[in-house]
C-alpha cells in the first residue's frame, strides 16, 4: 500500500509539472531533477517558511548565501578530503565500480537469502564475470572540477557536499558584520553535489540537490540544552506546516557509530514508504561541537574564538546543526498531502477525488479564478479578480476550460486551497462563490472582501517560535517548547510526541 | 571620480557585510563571491522583484527550476561543445596559458603603445619567457565534472554555463503541464557557471554566478515586436527599481558579430565607471530564433513543434530571451543608490554622510527599531514591536547601541528606508517617531498605526506591466508602453529614454 502510494504521487508529480527528469527529451539522469511551474512554487514556499521560521522572524540568527566552489584548503580542513568515502570494488574483468553492499543486498532480494559465499558468488552486473572483484578502495563522493585554463593540481577544486562548511568560513567576517555573539545562529540555503554510487527513490537521492542549514554557535556547557531546543523546534516545523506526527520519528545515532564531528546526532525521519526501507532521514540535527572552527582556524591560521567582554574570555563556540534536505522535504510535504476520497457528482453519485492537503502556505496556487461561462463580461471580472490577487505575491490559477467539477478537480489534486467561481449572479450581487478545497464548503463573498478572505487563509496557521531552550531564557515550558517522548524505540528510533500550540509563542 | 565610487562601494559592501571573498580565510578567490546577511535580503529582493514582474503577476509565464547538471547531449546540440570558446595562447616554456588580447592590452597599459612586434615583445608573466607562444587554440569555457565511480568518456558532464538550455529541453514537459501555447514564457533563476580565464571587476566577471533567464516562445512572424517589446520592458524594470536612466543604454550588436543562434541582440548596459571599460552588461535580450528548439528536435529526434488547434498547422516557436545577471544586477542596484551627502550633528553643524538609496522593495531591512534607551520598558516596547513587524516576513533590524545619530548612520548606509525610535513619550503616548531615509524628515505615527506605514512605504512603487507588444494586444503607447530612443549612437549603443509612468497601467 505504502509503496503504491509513493508511485501514486511520483506519477502525480509528473503529470502535474511538480517534477521533471532533468534532460529527459535526452534519455534523463537519476543524477538530478528540474522542477517545473508547480514544483519551483512548492520548493519556494518550502525555502520561504523556513527561512521565516529561521531568519526573518529570529533576533538571533542571520542570514547568508555561499558559493558552491570554495578554495580547495577549506575541504582538507574540514576532513571532507581524507573522510568523505565510499568504499567500492572494481570488477577486474570490465573495471565498473560498484558498492559492496548494494550488491549482496540486490542478491538477497533476488534470491531470498545472502550469498554463502559473499563476493565470490556475485557476479558483475556490467559484463557478468563472476566474482572476479577487487578489494574495496575508498571512493572520494565529491565531485571535482578544475577552474582556470590549466588542469593540473593546482587547479583542481570540488563541488561543496554540504552548505555548512561556507558558513564555519565566514563565521568571522559574518560575526564582525552583523555584530553578533553567541548564542547566534547562521543559515544557508543552496545547491550541493555528491557522487552518489546510487542515485534513487525519485528525488530523495540524487547527486544534485538542495539544502537548509543552519549553523547555532553557542557557549560550551550550553551545547547540550540548545541541541534538544533544535530537535524539538525543527521537528515542530514540519508538524505545524501539516506534517503529520505519526510520520515522523527521531533516529538517535548509536554513540560508536557517530561522525568524526559529532558529539550526538539525532535524524528527524519520514515514513516515505520506500521499497526495503520504509524510513526515510528528512534532516539531522548534530552536535558538532567545537571540531568545524577549530580545523578551519588551526589549517587556516585565523584566530576564530569569540571574545566574550563580560568574562574577559576567548572561546571557540560549540555549533548546533540543524540541517536540512530541501528536496526531501518537498518530496515528504507531497507524500504526506497526498489523499483520495470522494466528491459528489453531478449526478448524484460521487467520484474518486485526488487532493493533495497542502498547507495553505505551501500550496503552488493560493486560490484559482474560475469563469462559470467564456461570456466577456464574467471573463473581464474574473481577470481583474486574479490580477489583483497576483499583486499580493500569491501565484493564483486561471481556468475557463471544461464543467466547473473537473476544475475543482484539477485544483484539489495539485492543491489549491480556494477555488473562487465568477457566476452569472455575479454581475448583479457583485459577490463570488469561494469553495474550500478539503471541506468542499462553498461559501459567497463579497468582491471587495476577497482580498481578505484569500490572505486570512493563507496565513492563518503561523505562529511564533519560541526564543531558547528554557532551562537558558528562563521560560517555562507552558511557553510552548516542543515535548519530544525520551522513550527509547527499537533501533535507536523514537516516536514523535508534539505538544499542542498553546496560543501564540 | 567613477572609479574610486566603485571602490567605495566594494568596501562598503564588505565592511557591512553585503559581499565577502569566498573563502577568504584562505586567501580568497576570485571565481567566487559569498553574500553576507544583507547581501542574501538584497538577492533575495531583487529575485523577487524579478519573480514578481515575470511570472507571478502574469498569465502568459511559468516558472521553472532546472539542474545545473544536465545530460551531455544537451550541449553538443545547443552548440556549447564545439563554439563556447576562448583562444588561448600557452607558453612553451612553463606551460601556462594565457589569453592574447589581455596580454596585450597589459602591455600596452604598462608601456603607453601597443607591442610593435605583437606578441613576441611580450614575456609570460609566470615565468618570464619572452615571445616563446604557441598559436592560439580554442579553450571551453563550460567546467567540467564526473559523474559516477568511473572517470572516463562517458561520465564526462558539464555544469551549465547558462540556465536557459534547461528550459529548451523542458519546453515540451513544461507546455504540456501547464497546458501554455504561444505567446507564452518559461523563467529560470539559478547558478551558471564559466571558466573564465581572467575573473574580475569585483562580483561582475566570475566563474560561480547566478542568472534570471526566461524564454518567451511565440508565432514566427510576432518576433520582432515581441523582442522589442521585451528590450522595453526589462528596462523599465530597472527604472521602475530605482536605477537612473543616464546610467543605462541600449548597445546593438552588429550584425556580423551576432552570436550564431541570433536574429538581433540588445543589450542593456549600467555604467559601472570600471577602469578601462565604463560600461557593462546587464542583461542581453536576444531573439533566438527556432535555433535552439531545432536543434533539441534533431538531436533527440523528439517532436518540439507545438500545435496550433486555430490553423491546424504545427510549427516550431521563435524564441524571445531576456538574459538577466543576477549577480551583476545587485552590483548595478549597489553602486546606483550609492550616495554622499550631509547631515545635521548635534553640535549645529553637518556631518558627511553615506546613504544607500535602495528602492524600499530591494532594502535589505525594510525598518530599524531603535530603543532610545536600554530601559526596559522601553527595551519592552520595542522588541514587541520589531517581533510584529517581522510577522509580515519583513526584514527588520534592531539596533540599541550607541547614540542614536549614529544609528542613523549605520541604517544610512545599508539603505534602511525607516527609522523607528520607541523614546520615554511613547511610554505615554503609545507613538514612535519615524524617520525617512532620504529626506531625514520625521514623523510621529501611532504604534497601532506602524504596520500599516511601513506597509505603504514598502509597495508603494508596485505597478503593473502592460500585457504585450501594442502591434498584438491592441493597446496603445499610451498604455504605458516603454519609449526607447531609436536614433544610434555611437559604437552601436544608445541613450535609453523611459516614458513617466501614467498611473496603473
Amino acid at each position: 500500500m505504502a509503496a503504491s502510494k509513493l508511485d501514486e504521487v511520483v506519477s502525480l508529480a509528473k503529470r502535474r509539472g511538480f517534477v521533471f527528469p532533468a534532460g529527459e527529451i535526452y534519455g534523463g539522469t537519476r543524477s538530478a531533477w528540474d522542477y517545473g511551474p508547480l514544483g519551483v512554487a512548492l520548493k519556494d514556499n518550502i525555502k520561504r517558511e523556513w527561512w521565516r521560521a529561521m531568519v526573518v522572524t529570529r533576533d538571533d540568527v542571520v542570514g547568508v548565501d555561499t558559493s558552491v566552489i570554495l578554495p580547495t584548503a577549506v575541504w582538507v580542513a574540514s576532513g571532507h578530503v581524507s573522510v568523505f568515502n565510499d568504499p567500492l570494488i572494481e570488477c577486474l574483468s570490465c573495471h565498473k565500480r560498484h558498492r559492496a553492499d548494494t550488491l549482496e543486498e540486490a542478491y538477497a532480494e533476488k534470491h531470498g537469502h545472502a550469498p554463502e559465499n559473499g563476493l565470490a558468488d556475485i557476479p558483475c552486473p556490467d559484463c557478468g564475470a563472476k566474482g572476479q572483484w577487487t578489494e574495496p578502495r575508498d571512493f572520494n563522493m565529491m565531485l571535482q572540477t578544475h577552474l582556470g585554463p590549466v588542469a593540473d593540481e593546482n587547479s583542481l577544486h570540488y563541488l561543496r557536499p554540504e552548505t555548512a562548511q561556507g558558513i564555519f568560513v565566514d563565521f568571522k567576517n559574518v560575526m564582525g558584520a552583523s555584530r553578533s555573539k553567541p548564542p547566534f545562529g547562521i543559515a544557508n540555503i543552496g545547491k550541493s553535489f555528491r557522487n552518489e554510487i546510487t542515485p534513487g527513490n525519485f528525488i530523495f537521492r540524487t547527486r544534485e540537490f538542495e539544502q537548509m542549514e543552519m549553523e547555532f554557535f553557542v557557549t560550551p556547557g550550553t551545547d547540550e540544552d540548545w541541541h534538544q531546543y533544535w530537535i524539538d523546534a525543527r521537528t515542530r516545523w514540519y508538524t505545524d506546516l501539516g506534517i503529520n506526527p505519526e510520520n515522523l520519528r527521531h533516529y538517535e545515532h548509536p554513540k560508536e557509530k557517530l561522525a568524526h564531528y559529532s558529539k550526538r546526532t539525532v535524524d528527524i525521519e519520514y515514513k516515505f514508504g520506500f521499497t526495503g526501507s520504509t524510513w526515510g532521514e528528512l534532516e539531522g540535527v548534530a552536535n558538532r561541537t567545537d571540531f568545524d572552527l577549530k580545523a578551519h582556524a588551526e589549517h587556516s591560521g585565523e584566530d576564530l574564538r569569540y571574545f566574550d567582554p563580560a568574562s574577559g574570555e576567548k572561546y571557540i563556540p560549540y555549533v548546533i546543526e540543524p540541517a536540512a534536505g530541501l528536496t526531501r522535504s518537498l518530496m515528504a510535504f507531497l507524500v504526506d498531502a497526498y489523499d483520495v476520497d470522494e466528491a459528489p457528482n453531478t449526478k448524484g453519485g460521487v467520484d474518486r477525488r485526488t487532493v493533495l492537503r497542502l498547507d495553505p502556505r505551501l500550496a503552488p496556487y493560493k486560490a484559482a479564478v474560475l469563469p462559470l461561462s467564456k461570456k466577456p463580461d464574467l471573463q473581464a471580472i474574473a481577470h481583474n479578480l486574479a490580477g489583483d490577487l497576483r499583486q499580493n505575491e500569491w501565484m493564483v490559477a486561471y481556468d475557463e476550460a471544461g464543467a466547473i467539477g473537473r476544475r475543482y478537480r484539477r485544483q484539489d489534486e495539485i492543491g489549491t486551497p480556494l477555488c473562487i467561481t465568477v457566476d452569472f449572479d455575479t454581475l448583479d450581487d457583485h459577490a463570488v462563490t469561494i469553495r474550500d478545497r478539503d471541506t468542499m464548503n462553498q461559501e459567497r463573498v463579497a468582491l471587495d472582501r476577497v482580498q481578505d478572505y484569500v490572505r486570512e487563509r493563507v496565513s492563518e496557521k503561523r505562529v511564533r517560535y519560541p526564543e531558547g531552550p528554557a532551562s537558558i531564557t528562563g521560560a517555562t515550558a507552558a511557553d510552548g517548547s516542543v515535548d519530544v517522548s525520551q522513550e527509547s524505540g527499537e533501533d535507536e528510533s523514537q516516536p514523535v510526541q508534539v505538544a499542542e500550540a498553546g496560543g501564540e509563542y
